[in-house]
């Protein structure tokens, strides 16, 4: 796919300088962009490849526009250019309709005829599969799951019993929406398994990373609204609610029944405890441990970073008494009273 | 399936008060329930749906009985009640005995005539499935493995070579039992694999969430013990030791040779380290870190709770330079004598 | 497979102390082992077991030899030793070359043809599996992927569509190779998505553990040089570069971007954040949280190890008011001057 610039600056509503004829075939980056690219800018640290780039054009802020040797698209939000531009030039491959020979189709699912069902993939009884979707090989959907339409299934995805997928959802390799929620009871001796009967709710344009697991709810659902967007290794536990547009990168824990707003962003290996809700348009910072609930939209932080071995050894032991340095700060205190 | 209230009543041996006679058909939250419907009362914080709740009957302790505007089944752990009647009101569908075509069954396993083996499933040579098994699509089971009567694999579970799942076994999707442990010796200049001979042995009625990964011993097992459960995305590295009847929250780490007791909880992204003996009976708060043995039973925490993100950063430099906070209280107190 | 102790001193290079002929079966723990057994000993830790084993030798140093009741094997390296002899004395079975009934090879594939393509596999369009390679049941290889020769892909490993996997890797169950990154742009009201549209190079003699997943690159690509190696459910986001000979234990999330040398070694849990550089042999104990670059060599720490729930709960209030004290600190040291 090739785009001009003019084409590129009307579909980006961005302002160009530069050869409205200028043909574009891909994007790079800055340091690595040869003629014929489309690169951007949004980085200050990455100012000396703006300078040195042979890119056909870059996507950059008016602020920035000096400094680049080639044309550029102007843009408030130069990322956001970018990834709407890389999406234009790089359309993805449409897979065929159909059932591959060896997927097994129960007869009571019902396939739509444009969906593709891939290489030995398994779709049980009751399980709906909406028009235009992809699912990859080794990919299993269990009974009476629905994925609505325009849903791409990577490979080796696990959709378990009875959970709801909506429209353009991306799920990747690994994969586990609806696995039981971890409820037990304890009746002196041994564990009781406490059944899970709810289900999961997973909204429109949903992105889910790989190995990340989506809990089924105990007795309500577990919901993630419209556009969340879920990295790897994530375990969303049973009854969590994530409002609209929130991200949660990498390694992060939600535990039962947390409550997460819409447009949060979750760090990575964050830590979110259960039964404790989270405000709309709070920022946790990565490695952030959260224990309570949060009312109030903002930027919140825990975590110690790393020093030199031998020095962290000393300051390690004082953390570990800190209760006894606060009352000798008292007592002196006291005395020069 | 559905009960009376007596007969609820005499299974759980709770204290009926209301009419023997009413028909429960099912399970719902206090907030949620419509008539015959039963729910339960354990969390002070939900209170006001308690007196607000439509369902037919509550499972509760009897200090909690006058607040409930319908009939009441007491009992001294009324979520351990509710356990018990759930599971009895929604019995698990019994999947059908017998092999999918897809199956990929070598005719050297051993597979018995009550098991089901799902589509897509591969059954290596050597491996031994027993009595009223379930094998959930798309499981691969290695050679020389065994899997006792009435284990339930939900779908993309993995069993390594010769590793021995004990009875009535749960493990959901993207378990992966008997890995290689992580064993590298170093030559000065390359990591050189340590062969990983030992082996996983999973008692009975364990329970294993998503993605979970138990990985081979290196010379002796791995073992977990009866009654183990385990939540989504842990890792349990060569040699651990799971004693009976512990349960480990989401995202646990558990490093190699670590020698966890009997009855213990661990709380979710805990970090265990290697080589080292939890004592029985130890609970570990979420997010605990865990360097050393613990030699006594009790309740043991680690962690710093999230701030607003400016608070954070006053205070972590601080956290960076408490050997120097302390040397400094010493001095004031040196020149007060 | 056995050896006389003359064979072993020979292949190990080891000054051998005992009866050449006597000849060695297997490997076994100091404690556990028979006659006919070899172990070694480099934890100090296990001295009793050494000075009772009935191994018929053992491996170890030559400072260690008076304690040693049975023939010694004498190394600088005991458990190098030890991890050549049991590889020696316990050789991998060899599949048959051949592509199991159940697979599906797409006919534009190329596979070697002492390649042992596993039951219930699918390798796809364009993708090809280089000479003596393992791929076992359930795996998943996506289009125009290439695996060098003697690779072994243990069960339900999926490779993403055009990742380079070089010779002699180790895939476990689970591991995902070359998912989409996480690279999200915010629209000011919903997330967009950044196509990834760069690679994975994994280079020869890497090993990843169960479960991990390696993300693609955004433009450029993830590249794990030759002979890393990654532990069990580790996180490696996309763009990231891992030097030679670096090991990574369970549970590491390490960011996009992040550039980390040769020969570290990352304890496990810990969190690696994005867009930024670890130098050549850094070391990293277990749960370190790095924020920033290191640019030294050296051995770095952070985390808080546990203390009883009731300690722990009054000095974490502590930590989060450290500005304070420190404030209060200045003040007295002020009115003393």
């Amino acid at each position: 796919m090739s785009l001009t610039l003019e084409e590129l600056s009307s579909i980006l509503k961005a302002t160009l300088h530069g050869d409205p004829a200028t043909l574009i075939e891909g994007v790079a980056t800055l340091g690595n962009a040869a003629p014929g690219r489309l690169s951007f800018f949004s980085n200050r640290r990455y100012r000396t490849y703006l300078k040195e780039t042979r890119a056909s054009a870059v996507i950059l802020a008016e602020g920035d526009r000096e400094e680049c040797p080639v044309a550029t698209l102007v843009m408030d939000n130069p990322y956001l250019g970018y990834a709407q531009a890389a999406t234009l030039l790089n359309p993805e491959p449409v897979a065929a309709p159909g059932i591959h020979a060896s997927a097994s189709v129960h007869a009571g699912a019902h396939v739509d005829s444009s969906a593709h069902i891939g290489a030995n993939t398994v779709i049980s009884a009751g399980a709906r599969i909406g028009a235009n979707c992809y699912i990859g090989p080794g990919s299993v959907i269990l009974e009476d799951t629905t994925v609505d339409e325009q849903c791409w299934l990577s490979a080796n995805v696990t959709l378990c019993r009875e959970v709801h997928i909506g429209k353009r959802v991306r799920l990747h390799p690994g994969v586990v929406i609806g696995a039981d929620g971890f409820g037990i009871a304890n009746d002196g001796e041994a564990w009781v398994k406490v059944p899970q009967l709810g289900s999961v709710i997973i909204g429109d344009d949903v992105e889910i990373g790989a190995n990340t697991s989506v809990d089924r709810g105990a007795l309500e659902d577990t919901v993630l609204e419209q556009g969340v967007k879920l990295d790897n290794l994530v375990q969303v536990g049973h009854n969590v609610h994530i409002g609209a547009h929130t991200a949660v990168a990498g390694c992060v824990a939600i535990a039962g029944s947390a409550h997460i707003g819409k447009r949060c962003t979750i760090g990575g290996a964050a830590a979110i405890g259960g039964h404790l809700e989270i405000a709309d348009d709070v920022h946790l910072t990565a490695t952030s441990s959260v224990p309570n609930s949060i009312s109030k939209a903002g930027v919140y932080s825990s975590g110690v970073p790393i020093q030199e071995n031998k020095v962290w050894r000393r300051n390690v032991i004082r953390m570990l008494h800190l209760e006894d340095m606060a009352k000798r700060i008292k007592a002196l205190e006291r005395k020069l009273k």
